[in-house]
C-alpha cells in the first residue's frame, strides 16, 4: 500500500511512521516536520553492506552519499552500520569530522574542489579523494608534497553511459561537467600523470552513470566498461588500479507503483558480471565500493504539514496550502518530482479528492504536487508528503526568510529530534 | 554597455562595481560574493518614492518587496529612502523590527500565514495585513478581537489579468494560490465580511499580475480592474476602499539587449489611467501603493566566483567550473534564466569564448548559464554573473553543506561587508 514499509495506518486512523501517530509528532513538534525511521534506514544499511560481504566477501565498501541527507546524526549511524560517506564538499567533510566519523572510510567528490576544502580533506587525513580534472590533480599533488603526504586517490571517469530512468544509451555522457573522458584519453593521460606523482596514491577508478535508475542493465554495462578501463590501464602503463567505485543512482518508490529493483537482485548481477569480466581479462578483482544515498533514506522520510486555507476554484482546481513549500521541498519546482500525499490524520478515508498542494512562499511556482488525490481537507488538517528523506532538507532554503524546519528520528517508536528548527534569530545572525 | 549604471571597466582592465575593482573585492572578501552598488539602489529607491510625489502628489507609498532581497542594511536603506516594506512571512517582519523599521510602513503578505506570524503581526504594529483568504480573514479578526486592536487589513484580489512578459491576457489567473477571485464573487463576499468584523478594518485591495513584466498595458488594465472593483464594493455594499496597491512584477535588465520600461514611463501612464478611471467612476482616487522588488536590487547586484577547472569538451562545449553554482543562484535549474556573464580580471578583452557555466554541486544540474560568451577563461579568474541582486541570495541554499557566500555593499567605492560569510560551523549548528 506505502511507498515504504516504515509507514502504516493506527487504529484511530492516523498514519504511522517507525510506530508513531504522525499527527502527534506534528502536535509535539511543530509543522513543517521531516520524520524518519531510524530502523529502515539501518535496514537499508545493512542490505548494502551485507550485498558487499555475500557478493565480495567483504573486499569493498558500501558508502553513503551523504549529499542525500547530511546531519550528524546520519554520520553516527552510518558509523555504527559500518557504512563508509562520500562528501562532496568542505562542509559535509567538516560534518563527518565533527561527528568523529572514522576518516578512513571517507570518499570527497566533487568537480570543483577548492583549494581549502583539499587543504580540509588532507589534514582530516579522508580515506579518498576522488580527482575529477587535471587542475584538481595538480593542485592536490602540490599540496599534498606540502604536507609531507601521500594521498590516496580514485580519478573520477565519464563511462560514457547515460542512464535516463528506464532507458539507456551509450552517448551523450561524455557531455558532462564531472570527470575524465576515456574517449578522448584524457583519463589514460590523468593516471600516467598522477603514477608520476609523489603526493598521490592512484588507488581506483570511479564512475557515477545518473540518478534515481530503475534498470540494472546500465549499471552492468558501467562496470564492464571501468573494468576494461583497468585492463587497458594495467596493459598501456603497467598500472594496476585496484578499486572500483560503482558509484550510486539506484532508484526508489516515490509514488506506490513505482517498482525499482531489489537492492540484492542489482548487487547479484553487477557482482556476476564484475567477476565475469575480470576473468574474461584475467585481471584481480578489484575491491568494489558502491554509494547508494537516496536509496538509504529517500523512502524512510516524510514531510508533515499543517493545512491553512483551502482554495476551490470551481471548474479550475483546488488548492491546498500548506505552512512550507518549494522552501524546504524544492524537487517540484526543480524537476517537476512526483509525491503521493495523504491527510496523515485521515489516513483511513479514501482518497476522494484531487487537489494541488500549494506552499506558502511569494511566487506561483510554489508547489509541492499538482494534481495529486488526497483525502477531503480542510484547516487544521495534517498533511504528509511521502518519500521526502532525500534531497528535501539538503536542498532546504531560507526563501522568504522562512525558517528550514525540525528532522526528527524515530526508533522504537520513540521520536527524537536530530536537527532542531532554525529560529528567527538563526535567519539574521549573518546580518551586519 | 552593461546591464546596470554599478557596472564598468576600470585602466587595469578589470570589471569594477560601484567603482571598486571586482577582481580586488574577489581577493578582500573571498568567493563566492555578492556586491551591491548601494548608491544605484538608492537611486532607485529615489526614483519610486519621486514618482508617488509626482504623480500623486505623494499620497501613496513605494514598498520594496523584500523577498527579493531581506537583510537588515536594507530595511535601513528603506527606511531612510522613505520607502515601505512588503514582508512575506514571520522571518521577513522579525527582520525588519529587529533592524528597526518603522513598523506602519510594513506590509505583510502571504497566501497561507499561520497563526503565529498572525500573532507576531499583530503584537509588531504592523501597518497592512494583506489578507489572501477566509481562514485568514477570520483568524485574524478572532486574534485582533482576542488583542483588543483593530488591524487595519487590505484584501488580495485576483483581477484576471495574466501578464506573461511580452504578451498578457484576460483569462487563467483565476488558477492561482493567491486572493479572492472578482468573477466568482468571493472578493465581494470578503468586502462584506470584513466590513462587518470588530478586529479589522478594511482600507484597501490589492493586486499582483506577474513578474518581470516589460509592457505597461497590463498593470494599466489591472489598475482598471481594481478601480471598477472600488467602485463596485462602493456600490454594492457602501464601503468606500480608500487604497489600491498594485503590487510589483516590473522588469529589470538581465541582458544587455533587454529592455523594460523606464519606472517613469509606468508610473506616468498607470497614474494616467488611475485619474481616468477614477473620473469616470466619480470616485476619489485612492491612495497609491506599488511594490517593486526586483527593480530595486537586481540589475544593482553580481555575484563574484573563482573560476576552478575548464574543461574543453572537443566537438561538445566547455564547461567552466565555479566555486558556487545553483547553491548561491538557483534561478537557472529552477526556470532557465538568463544571465550575463564576464571575466572580472580581462572586461577589457573581447567574450570569445562560448561556454557553459557550472557549479561546484555533485549535480549535473547544478549549471548557471549555457552556451554564453565570455573571455577566454583559466582557473583563478574571477567571473562576474551580472544582474544577481534579487533572488540570488534570499533563494540561496546549503546544498552539499556548502556555506553561503559573504554579501558586501559598496557606497563612495568603499565596501563593507553586510551579510556575513557562513561558516562551517553555521552549518552543524542544528544538528543534534
Amino acid at each position: 500500500m506505502f511507498v515504504s514499509d516504515c509507514l502504516s495506518v493506527n487504529k484511530e486512523g492516523h498514519l504511522t511512521i517507525g510506530g508513531c501517530d504522525a499527527a502527534e509528532l506534528a502536535r509535539e513538534y511543530g509543522t513543517p516536520l521531516y520524520v524518519y525511521d531510524e530502523e529502515q534506514i539501518r535496514k537499508n544499511c545493512r542490505a548494502y553492506v551485507k550485498s558487499i560481504e555475500d557478493n565480495y566477501g567483504g573486499n569493498g565498501l558500501a558508502i553513503f552519499a551523504s549529499k542525500a541527507f547530511m546531519c550528524m546524526e546520519m554520520c553516527r549511524i552510518c558509523k555504527e552500520e559500518k557504512m563508509g560517506i562520500d562528501v562532496a564538499s568542505g562542509g559535509e567533510l567538516y560534518t563527518a569530522v565533527k561527528a568523529d566519523f572514522p576518516m578512513d572510510r571517507v570518499v570527497f567528490h566533487g568537480n570543483n574542489k577548492t583549494k581549502d576544502e583539499l587543504v580540509l580533506a588532507l589534514e582530516s587525513n579522508v580515506g579518498r579523494i576522488v580527482v575529477d580534472n587535471i587542475e584538481e590533480l595538480n593542485m592536490l599533488n602540490s599540496l599534498a608534497c606540502e604536507y609531507k603526504k601521500t594521498t590516496k586517490i580514485m580519478l573520477r571517469i565519464k563511462p560514457g553511459i547515460d542512464a535516463h530512468t528506464h532507458s539507456f544509451i551509450r552517448t551523450g555522457q561524455i557531455d558532462s561537467k564531472f570527470g575524465f573522458a576515456i574517449e578522448t584519453g584524457e583519463a589514460m593521460a590523468a593516471v600516467k600523470l598522477a603514477n608520476n606523482m609523489t603526493g598521490v596514491e592512484l588507488c581506483g577508478v570511479h564512475c557515477h552513470i545518473g540518478s534515481n535508475i530503475f534498470d540494472i542493465d546500465p549499471f552492468e554495462l558501467a562496470a564492464k566498461v571501468m573494468l576494461g578501463f583497468i585492463n587497458d590501464a594495467k596493459k598501456e602503463t603497467g598500472v594496476q588500479i585496484t578499486e572500483l567505485n560503482l558509484g550510486g543512482g539506484f532508484g526508489i518508490k516515490y509514488l506506490s507503483d513505482d517498482e525499482p529493483e531489489e537492492y540484492g537482485a542489482y548487487m547479484n548481477r553487477v557482482a556476476k558480471t564484475v567477476k565475469d569480466t575480470c576473468k574474461g581479462f584475467g585481471i584481480p578483482i578489484p575491491k568494489i565500493m558502491i554509494e547508494p544515498g537516496r536509496s538509504v533514506v529517500g523512502a524512510e522520510g516524510i514531510t508533515l504539514y499543517t493545512v491553512g486555507s483551502v482554495k476551490d476554484i470551481p471548474g479550475v482546481r483546488t488548492y491546498v496550502s500548506v505552512d512550507g513549500g518549494m522552501v524546504d521541498n524544492p524537487r517540484y519546482a526543480l524537476y517537476g518530482a512526483a509525491y503521493e500525499a495523504m491527510c496523515a490524520n485521515k489516513a483511513d478515508q479514501p482518497k476522494s479528492k484531487t487537489v494541488t498542494i500549494a506552499g506558502k512562499c511569494c511566487e506561483s511556482g510554489d508547489l509541492i504536487q499538482e494534481h495529486t488525490d488526497i483525502q477531503e481537507s480542510e484547516s487544521g488538517d495534517i498533511l504528509a508528503v511521502l518519500s521526502t528523506g532525500a534531497y528535501n532538507y539538503s536542498m532546504a532554503s531560507n526563501y522568504n526568510r522562512i525558517p528550514r524546519p525540525a528532522a526528527v528520528m524515530v526508533k522504537d517508536s520513540v521520536p527524537r529530534v536530530i536537527i532542531k528548527r532554525e529560529s528567527y534569530d538563526d535567519l539574521i545572525k549573518n546580518d551586519v
